[in-house]
């Protein structure tokens, strides 16, 4: 399977990535590294991605911003960092990547526990991935050749608790096998349309 | 309880303006029409509307627009209407809409059952209504003043189920008196952060 990871070298793409380098051929692309780069809030970035790339069977996008910071701080532009980035980057990879994917391939996206609980500093990140949950829901209603689009969510990941930690009062880690879990449920099972939860 | 009402001349709008007409001082703005006219994907607009209004102990926001289109039709621009007016709309009447409420006022913003169970040519709108759900959520945990802040999330009403009966297939038309609670229950309650969900 020719599989294309955006977001690659991330604390999460790299267990993504690793996992995914035993037995298909993987394509990685980051805004800074990786075999191309690609600035997911710029969709002319992304479609020259594309066009460098070439044909897929799967997506797997693990990028993406969105500003935190108290909601009394937050301007009206930095909610557009997110919208741009981690909200229209990603409805922007289904749009353009669906033309370079194989029949039955598969889009996989990020999100996270704050679209369904959020907390302080999130007004815009949560609002982003709340976004993302709709989009994916709907878009699986309309899109073809048997392409399937995804969103995986994820409470604090095992290998960023330490830094996110303070910001999640009580919250699980999340063992990296589950995260490497979701993804592989994406890309290898039939899911469409699925928000793949994994908050414990 | 003086209440401002955005959108107050709409279908739903009017059901809304009427109940709450009895025993309250309402303000009705709207894009085109009531005692003052704004544009809430202005948030120029929403600020100038607030210096006229002053202070108020409600605001309802009817109001706010998404293009609806096949996803294989709308573009990178299409979204963005959603996104500045149903989705950042709601989001600066909350930004600046707080500085005008009374101490335990509340804001009442209007999404709808899209966000969860979209239907065809909704990619645009679902994403915005799941992005409120998630802001409303996060932005409860921040507001101060005992301001609260919650949603009402409807299915397809009924004095508008013949214009949209053909885009939800088997969808159940939802009672005016049930949309009327709704926005009662987030105005008169105590709610804060809620999706009042009414989809059946």
């Amino acid at each position: 399977m020719r599989i294309l990871i955006i977001g690659g070298h991330g604390t999460i793409g790299k267990k993504v990535t690793s996992h995914f380098a035993e037995g298909n051929d993987l394509v990685i692309a980051g805004r800074t590294s990786g075999d191309y780069t690609v600035d997911i809030s710029d969709s002319n970035s992304i479609q020259a991605l594309f066009e460098k790339v070439g044909s897929v069977d799967a997506v797997i996008c693990i990028a993406g911003e969105a500003k935190w910071a108290d909601f009394e701080e937050l301007t009206e532009a930095d909610y557009y960092i997110g919208l741009k980035s981690k909200l229209m980057g990603q409805v922007n990879l289904v749009r353009i990547g669906k033309n370079y994917l194989s029949k039955g391939g598969s889009i996989t996206l990020s999100t996270g526990i704050l679209a369904d609980d959020p907390v302080i500093k999130t007004t815009s990140a949560a609002m982003v991935n709340g976004g993302i949950h709709s989009f994916v829901q709907a878009v699986a209603l309309e899109i073809e050749d048997g392409i399937r689009v995804n969103a995986v969510s994820l409470g604090v990941v095992e290998d960023a608790y330490d830094k996110y930690r303070d910001y999640f009062p009580g919250h699980n880690p999340i063992p990296m096998t589950k995260v490497v879990n979701a993804y592989t449920r994406s890309v290898k099972g039939k899911d469409n349309g699925k928000i793949i939860r994994v908050y414990n």
